[in-house]
């Protein structure tokens, strides 16, 4: 066993505490990553806070993982000793559904693993990245090229993921008219993708202050909620729209903003069932749909695009002893986009 | 002008009596068409009875119109005198928006023109086909072939093109595994239609009644919603489900039987807004869409592909002395599948 500092909260209410926790040996086909960065989620948020299904305490939060490999198995074919990596939402699945054949991991439905919080293989509850280190099977990490800093690219693994998915599934591209709802941690980074794949890209934002940085990050629009104007002005005329908004929030009224056709993503999980007017969908054949974070092999092309772009999170690197005091900033709305907890202040 | 007999209702509680009303002359554009049946639809109920929207009475409901053209205008290029010929939801629209131009009328949010109960191009509410003859530009009519009896035909012109415009959009076809909830008007001939694009096709109904004609009609299965074993054994298993139940009821439940990437294809207006579960959708990347029954074009596809498949209604005859009955029959669901009201009893 290899024992590593990380952080953990040991009830709802705990503030994080320093903890030695033991990662299996690496095995054959595992690497060793050392953390360089680690996002903090708002979904680590609800976890350990208890706040959606199950938590077991203690938890170590952390699914956006970026570091650099220092260790391998032997019969790691894809790392070597000094590569950058990243370990996402997923730490291991069945590898024999069809999802899974498919590279859709994260929808499989018989062995998915998620990164903490979950059992693994061997029946203990995952441990995630707000430590020094982890131990991953080579087929659950992937290559973070030397063009994305690290602690831009830690976020990329959840935020990234979770926006790039849907949108390449319905074809934001040329030609394409798409609105990102919310401009926080996975709606900037969701902007930077839609408008590197070549769609026209609106933000619609509960308030104006992003502005300037969501039309500098690639968006052509930009409107706010609050704003009638914006309903009025906008209706009809979305092929696509990615919901991050994890509350309960007037659906209609934004389905309404859908051309023919058109498919509003929604990727939030409010705490209250999606209430939808009945023609909000039969007007234009609209359609709702739900996307989970995204595969393995569609997150290395996701991080390869993001490199190619010079696509990344915008962060604010923390300290380890900052976790409490970032968790309180993200539920006020009070992060420019995504904290990441710097991996060398996890040793006490 | 010429004069029509008619059945109208003159408020939302009053009996169908017998009426003469005026239909336009007949333009160049136009065909006088005998309507030798009127389909009796849902939703003829729910306005006629004045249960949604607004209501403009004296109606006269019916837009499942088959019948025979008697009189042709001086520039009809489509229709001679003789020739067998329907009409359903629509009766105009703007023809120059990108739906009308796309074929998709029944999306036109600009002119669109129903059948009955809508303001038409003259200003004057539209009347359908519960009577003797209609007047319609030969763009909104269809020619049926035929194959099709005439009494089968006509609720093929709002049910069949209602289910046909799903199926087809959505790709039921060889390897794709439907369901239909709900085996009634809409319900039956969607069994057929599906079946015969060559998808595995099961039917989901309240009673087991219904299962003799199903399995007749294509399905391969047919479930009941009493019965749980419906919703473990199918759970995640269709490619698309089309759901023509027009009230409120679980659609988590429902939601949970499709596959990866599957569809779930809402027709009906229940009372309330729609429930849904964010991880009904997030699931398997789950959409829920909604689809208006079709544009002229793939009515007429629709009903030459019924033509070549021997796909038709399965009706029951009735007097127009009997629509009250019938409504009522309807709303306790006692109909097997759908009334077609005689064109030749209008006249009294």
């Amino acid at each position: 066993m290899i024992s590593v500092s990380a952080r953990a909260m040991a009830s709802p209410t705990a503030r994080f505490n320093a903890v030695t926790i033991e990662r299996r040996d690496v095995g054959p086909h595992d690497v060793l990553i050392e953390i360089s960065y680690a996002g903090v989620c708002h979904t680590d948020v609800h976890h350990a806070r208890a706040e959606i299904g199950t938590t077991n305490y203690p938890i170590v939060p952390g699914h956006e993982i970026a570091g650099r490999v220092t260790r391998v198995g032997g019969d790691v074919t894809r790392f070597a000793v000094g590569d950058r990596a990243g370990v996402g939402c997923l730490v291991d699945s069945c590898r024999d559904c069809d999802d899974c054949l498919a590279g859709r991991e994260s929808y499989c439905r018989i062995g998915k693993v998620l990164t903490y919080n979950a059992i693994g293989r061997d029946g203990k509850v995952t441990l995630g990245g707000y430590s020094e280190r982890i131990v991953v099977d080579e087929a659950f990490a992937v290559r973070i090229p030397g063009a994305i800093p690290l602690e831009s690219a830690a976020p990329l693994m959840c935020a990234g993921i979770t926006m790039y998915s849907p949108l390449r599934h319905w074809h934001a591209g040329p030609g394409k008219r798409v609105a990102i709802v919310g401009f926080g941690g996975l709606g900037h980074v969701g902007v930077q993708i839609a408008s590197a794949l070549g769609a026209s890209t609106t933000v619609i934002n509960k308030t104006e202050q992003q502005m300037d940085d969501a039309l500098q990050m690639g968006a052509e629009d930009f409107r706010t909620t609050q704003d009638p104007r914006t309903y009025s002005d906008l209706a009809n005329s979305f092929d696509l729209i990615v919901s991050t908004v994890p509350v309960t929030y007037d659906l209609d009224i934004h389905l309404n903003l859908l051309a023919q056709d058109g498919t509003f993503v929604n990727l939030g999980v409010p705490e209250k069932p999606l209430s939808i007017e009945p023609y909000s969908l039969l007007t234009n054949r609209r359609s709702i749909a739900g996307s989970m974070s995204g595969g393995i092999p569609e997150t290395q092309e996701m991080v390869d695009f993001c490199a190619e772009h010079r696509i990344g999170a915008r962060v604010e690197v923390i300290e380890a002893n900052y976790i409490d005091e970032a968790f309180n900033r993200i539920v006020a709305g009070d992060v420019r986009y995504r904290f990441v907890i710097d991996g060398s202040t996890f040793a006490e």
